[in-house]
């Protein structure tokens, strides 16, 4: 069984979502979803202690096999946005490690073109993508939370399209 | 007494420094530097544990009472540097926090005039003004170990400006 724990890292709202799936199961089951919400009037450092404390915890209580997360890319339109997000990327990439968890980085055009077919979906069709996939009665919001699921389960249909 | 633990971040190279004074002392002693070596072919979860367990033990043994570092700036030549810089900031934040440390955020510029009188200072300007200033034999290699040093100079310097 993989249970996959997918993250949108931020140092506002991490949106996180498991998935889990047979080895060779394409659809996978949701499994939990919801978010990390840090307190913007904290410093930096206290900020990343908390997602550090709160990952952790997560981890611990939900078992994933696996983690996984949207690549870097470079040409980003607000630098000091991509800098400071790298921040808690770092950090949660630092408790994949600690708890012995492979990782998967996904580009974001390949998640986004997995769950609606268009490499440069907006967050609102993210959203309803993954209302539809899951037969949710509500999209998932805020949106962090559903490009988290959406994370997650490309990255569980990827190893079963590499299984078959 | 302040011991002010500067760091200089990076995936590859990490450098750091520590200097030592009394509370109202303006030039403060330097008490060791060096760098933090991370394995270029290891995953960037994997050089990220590492950055954080070797900077927990350099804490643990050099017992900083402050640490300092750069302050993040948008206008990066490199975005994509930036952006895994930041990865490496965030853990080197998050042990501070760990460990109780309050953080100076200097700006780049600011460190950079404090040590030559010039905020766009070379690599190895600042290496020299480093050597000069400690009476070093050699100057301090690699850069990364200078810039280390610099920062917490800068840093200890302002809080003893601060307090007169």
């Amino acid at each position: 069984m993989r249970r996959v724990l997918g993250i949108d890292p931020g140092l506002r709202i991490t949106g996180y979502g498991l998935v889990e799936a047979t080895d060779r199961a394409i659809h996978p089951r949701l499994v939990e979803a919801g978010v990390i919400r840090l307190d913007a009037k904290r410093s930096i450092e206290h900020r990343l202690a908390q997602l550090h404390d709160e990952l952790r915890d997560l981890i611990v209580e939900l078992s994933p096999t696996r983690l996984a997360v949207e690549k870097l890319y470079a040409h980003y339109k607000h630098p000091r946005t991509a800098i400071v997000m790298g921040h808690a990327r770092g950090v949660i990439l630092l408790c994949a490690q600690q708890h012995d968890l492979p990782v998967t980085h996904l580009p974001a055009t390949e998640v986004k073109k997995a769950m609606t077919g268009n490499g440069h979906a907006s967050k609102r069709q993210m959203q309803l993508a993954v209302q539809g996939q899951y037969r949710l009665a509500e999209p998932p919001t805020p949106p962090d939370v559903a490009d988290a699921i959406a994370i997650a389960t490309t990255a569980a249909r990827r190893i079963a399209i590499d299984a078959i």
